[in-house]
């Protein structure tokens, strides 16, 4: 597989889609980004990367730091509890619609669906919080260490910003503190979480970064992060849940696992080949980048890769 | 009517209720309370007061704060803008079943249904504070004075017990705050609400405080808090929506504007003839006193009085 | 009081509001009416009846026979089990928003909230058929003694159009059968409410035959239809359901019990006193009569007369 | 790969799951088949197949049957207007929790979430009827044809079974209808619905006709059915959706997209491979086969195939 060839083709499809959506303007930090940006990357199982537009140019990770934050979770969980410990405090299920993610919250006695909605992410941040001390910095150290970058670091703007918009968190974090689902005080669980969101990366950074979950759970160094059916179980949670309120679109067009972030971010995985991430701010109305979705479509056309 | 002949009528009817009940348990310091409680008074719009049983004990009056503020908010718009002003952030609307009080709130874009929900009663304690400075304190000072008890006050351990166990609270206004529906901080909002719901009052300071609801809002002194419209409308939403999830019930049963909390007090009215109050602290599943609603029912068997 | 007076300035006040609303179009027979008309009518407890505009001209019931389903079944019933029979089969609580309804349906294992949403009165008609054997048809023939008018009938076209439109009503019935609360066949127990909201009555028709619900449950010829406190009951259910979604709002404005139709008629009570009914064709948003609100408002502000 | 040998490895570890279900007792005929009944099959996509236990006993292949009428109305639509027709009236997302069906329904405007559920799959039996004239006798012939087997057939008990206890699915159609989402008569739609559920075949004959899903879309004579992308959405949507509301579950236990019926069958997908399927009738909670979905958990942990 030519990957370069493929990134290029796929840059050409995306292109006219990459003005369609609408760059996310809850808080000022993420509104100033050029809407005009593209850029992709592929890095496969054997260490190689391949890139297009601008694949190198940081942008904010926002929700595809939640896979690393479960996989960090996962990773700490398995010498002592096994993987079971976490999935007591959040389901893995579909979220069904947005309207209902509160009312779901209330029916489920304050057991959010899954680890990728705000609430479940929030469940994990507090679990990975209690595991290593300081939730924000332990995920900042590993994403360095995995995309070997180690000027990768938190924006503060971003994180701020976050912070002063942030009722809705903060609303769903009490909740969920009312009916004892948080180990950790609230404004320390939002603190961290909004930490982790706001971390930079390039769509080079964050492809190499997630690799493990193409290599079935083996580090950039060859140890093991995780067990090989934690790998294969991240990205099934991925692929049902991965992409806010349109996973089960995104699995029919794409066919891959996949979480994709507010920046205009998506992470994807072929297991066994190589990780993608592609970058564009323009988002659909349910949060996910359009040029992004348009380049990962085309990508599995042109492959024939898929995970059906 | 022989007022103090009906209320020994009524008590002994009540009596076998009281045990029925169970005292509010969600924060110790109104867990400590007897069961065995019973009081009941009543206030003549001409002045006269009668009393049974424990109605010189004081309790938490808890939500039948909500009617009092309410009170203040439409006492100190009217000059201004009208009652119309606080109409805009909350509705008149019966709630429904509590399992929907959040799916409510985020679909009807953070305008709780009505202003003596936990969620609406924060939206009025917030408007309080704007137009006095003090929601709790200028709730207390209007109390004292007409009730003409100048020893009300706030109790700080039920206070600092709701605090502790405030994160239900701290979600709604949070969740409010994120729709733009309140104008003091988080904090503040919720910290003057626990102080109106710790004061205690006895059923006598309550049915003489609530007299203006009977004067068709003339105060205790015959100077004017409220036109007699805006009395009569307190008493339809206290009609409408006073009694938690079973308004329609208590409807149906008493047939009076009415204003519960789970510290086992009701208070009721009978436009122009008097203000009764009822405490007894066991509950039923709702959240009403079951020997209070009992006794109400009774009164009302004995009287011929309702509203309908 | 000069009833024909106050008709007089309650009908120029109400005439602004005539052309506010729009006429009911989800049937054709009720889309062809005028939404110029304006009548009402007032029938007090002595068989005095006053009327202004179009109040002798007939109009369809639609949903105003839900009270008078009711009536009849709580009449049948006191005999034998009493009235608390039908209520375990319905609620009496206001229903919360329309949008909830059928969620409210499922999450309470069928059994509707109140009598008069659709669901409810559909478990109403179910019962009256049991205890009549002709729900539709035992409702014109008290409605022909109590109005005194024995020219009532059923509008064909009205029902017929129903039923070609009647998917909703059939889901909600079907839904309910399905946790086996109705004891006849769906298609009877449909046909029948259709057939009840297809009588066409004025409003001297329905003040008149109203009158049993001022009078403490006498009947037009003194004879006893309902104890009083059943009376008293109807009204308290109508004060908190029986204006759709805007019975808190109702409440607050107008302050007396009262049930509307998609017709455009209110039928209202004031105990003790008398019977009103008015009618204009145009409709606000949740379904009551424009002119028709606003006509009651202003009596109620002319007269002074309220529950509250 | 040795399947018959991974057959009986897989069939001895699923075995003591086999007492741990429910039969489903919804209708008398299903409740009464024997809880101890187990048989699975293999059929991969070059025609040979393998079996072990009961896997040539017939049984009820209910909700099984949904997965083959959206291939049938995807294959008979491609030729004109593409497979996008169907996608307007029925969504691709997972379902979110049971409790909210009838919400979502009223929310989304009678556009069921997906085709497997009870309300999507009406919708596209309503397709079918339209396209073929015969939504159930079509459906009958293409399994005979697939399956090799001629014998299949209805089972009238199954049938009239359902329609007696068919008010759930009634109320759906009726809902729908309402919203205009129904071509053809609710009647005929439900009746076609019912006997597509109540075909009977064995593991056998299911996983051979499914054979077109592990072979992209060609039939077992070699024709095709589906273009390559067409099979592929429909092992996506299976995925996503094919399991009730434990979907997320089953993809992270299992990681093979699947459907499952509560006659106890379910049938999963390892594409390019083979075609699985696999019946036992104790359900679990949320209607999956318990040593169904413990049987197929086990043969990808002995195969190492996953679609991740």
């Amino acid at each position: 597989m030519d990957y370069q060839a493929v990134l290029e083709e796929v840059a050409a499809h995306a292109r006219p889609f990459v003005r369609q959506g609408r760059v996310a303007d809850y808080i000022p930090a993420l509104e100033r980004v050029s809407v005009d940006r593209f850029g992709m990357a592929v890095a496969d199982i054997h260490g190689a990367v391949y890139g297009v537009g601008d694949w190198e140019v940081p942008f904010s990770v926002q929700s595809i730091s939640k896979a690393f934050s479960l996989a960090l979770v996962m990773a700490q969980s398995h010498g002592s509890q096994g993987d079971g410990d976490i999935w007591k405090r959040v389901g893995r299920e579909p979220s069904g619609t947005p309207f209902n993610s509160l009312v779901q919250l209330e029916a489920e006695n304050g057991i959010p669906r899954n680890p990728f909605i705000n609430a479940g992410a929030l469940v994990v941040t507090d679990r990975l919080q209690t595991l290593t001390g300081d939730a924000s910095t332990s995920m900042l150290h590993f994403l360095r260490e995995e995309s070997g970058n180690p000027h990768l670091a938190f924006d503060q703007a971003v994180a701020d910003s976050e912070a002063e918009h942030g009722d809705r968190n903060a609303a769903l974090a009490h909740f969920m503190a009312s009916f004892g689902n948080l180990e950790n005080p609230v404004p320390s669980v939002i603190e961290h979480y909004f930490w982790q969101c706001s971390i930079e990366m390039s769509c080079r950074d964050l492809a190499v970064a997630g690799g493990f979950l193409a290599r079935h759970g083996l580090r950039a160094d060859g140890s093991r992060l995780l067990e090989a059916r934690e790998a294969k179980r991240i990205n099934a949670v991925m692929l049902t849940c991965g992409t806010y309120d349109a996973a089960g679109e995104f699995a029919y067009r794409v066919g891959l696992p996949a979480k994709s972030g507010v920046g205009g971010g998506i992470i994807a995985v072929i297991p066994g080949r190589c990780t993608l991430c592609v970058w564009s701010p323009g988002l659909d109305a349910r949060g996910n980048s359009v040029a992004g979705a348009a380049a990962l479509d085309h990508f599995t056309t042109l492959t024939g890769w898929s995970v059906f």
